[in-house]
């Protein structure tokens, strides 16, 4: 089983954040993890993929364009995703300019995929995703390995 | 393993549509299907409850705020639902009048309550969830009871 | 000409960011500011008013059930507000809990009433609103005065 | 006075419906209209233009990534648009298959650029703007007039 997270990083931010979510979903034993990045994902990443955490930082509202780019792209294989999880995160600039827009920006083209979505667990932030200002913080961290777990564990569920 | 309709109606819409959702829901075996309006649901619907299908007619761009006091009211089992499906139907008198802001706002109160989000499955619309304009013609009864259907499902999956 | 600044508070934390953002309204000469929460709000304050300043607390991701209830009730007035200005503001729990959701519930229902909507300007936060964490510090503060003097500075234009 | 119509069109459905809505930008005597695709859009145009109505296609529920990718590369020009009028028009395959949230993906770019935000009016449908399915049928044709003729009356009526 396997959980990909896809991530679109300028600064380093939201791939620090990335790896971050991937320690927790590394603690699931049975579920391996692969990180990379929009411009790197192939759509074999997202058929090997049980589940999918995807992150942008906030560009004007929703995910960066070169994100959703992979979205449009990979649509002749949207009907082999129906049924796998997937989640999102984000990292911005401003507290509240744009980092829960983004994430929706996400979870809508999973739902249009046909994804099962989550949001990270009542034990992290219980909201929509995970999310922080610039760089990931200890709890910013620490919610995003509880929201890497939460996947692994519900592929793991759902797929054995 | 029980799945709850919640619904409010005043045209008789809403309640049709909930009723062609929870065909679909009968037909998986094992999983009982409660239907109920927003003032007759309880906390024990709630935590009864494997899986959540919600429905509201657009009342500007969001479910109606006697849905919305559903969800404000029952804050404190939110705990208690962590992990159980959810997915939203709506029904609208304007073709784009919010039928897809109204289902998002039911995710969002799903997604705050741990719930794990569904929308309609590719054979229906794939899309955020069931929705139509006026009472439900054929093609909204057929993809309401795919729903249904595929809540249930899920629910035996995850529950057995 | 008159802004009406309308919230729902139980900790007081939103009637304290509405009071910030009364202050920039009255920066603006000849536009005078009403305050009220959803209880004490009239369909006359609406009609009376050439720009409506709405907050709630984050409820579940959208405004609260009792701001709702103001909006679904007074649709009778809904062709008497087409062209007024419109801005939403929020408080929150937690950083990235349904800030931006629940002042987008806001603004769609400002949207269907007709009204002509503004977020806050970019010297401020530059994005849907004002919103904060908690009581507003002293930034959120400067913010919601910066919202305040462009709505009623917008609706000193427009009816001119 | 100038309206800017941007639009993405593989079809060409999203292409015939900014020409209706040109049509009603060009009803309003002072106004001049440029209607250019994402493609042939320049940062001057952002520049020249009072007011801008921008539609696309649904891809998963938001603009296209080739549209976004003109929000999102226009950065540098972000702080010359605020004021400026914003409305947003959207095609789909689907009836409830992400018209409006493919909007307010340009809705919330365009408040983040500092933008006032008009749907169209009540006399058209009175919601987040103009959307249809497949290409513009009659009602929509009329509708995307109303809302070309909002936009560019309240150009005017800011610029005079």
């Amino acid at each position: 089983m396997q959980v990909l997270i896809m991530y679109h990083s300028r600064s380093g931010n939201t791939k620090k954040l990335a790896e971050e979510i991937a320690k927790g979903v590394r603690e699931v034993e049975g579920v391996t993890c692969v990180i990379k990045s929009v411009s790197e994902v192939t759509k074999e990443d997202f058929l090997d993929a049980d589940g999918i955490i995807a992150g942008s930082p906030v560009y004007f509202g929703t995910m960066a364009a070169e994100m959703k780019e992979v979205f449009d792209t990979f649509i002749g294989i949207r009907k082999h995703m129906e049924g796998k999880i997937g989640a999102a995160f984000s990292t911005a600039g401003d507290p509240t300019g744009g980092k829960e827009t983004t994430m929706f920006s996400i979870i809508q083209a999973m739902l249009i995929y046909g994804m099962i979505i989550v949001g990270d667990p009542l034990d992290a932030s219980g909201h929509y995703g995970v999310a922080c200002v610039g760089p990931p913080d200890k709890l910013a961290a620490e919610n995003g390995a509880k929201l890497g777990k939460r996947v692994a564990t519900l592929v793991k569920k759902l797929r054995s």
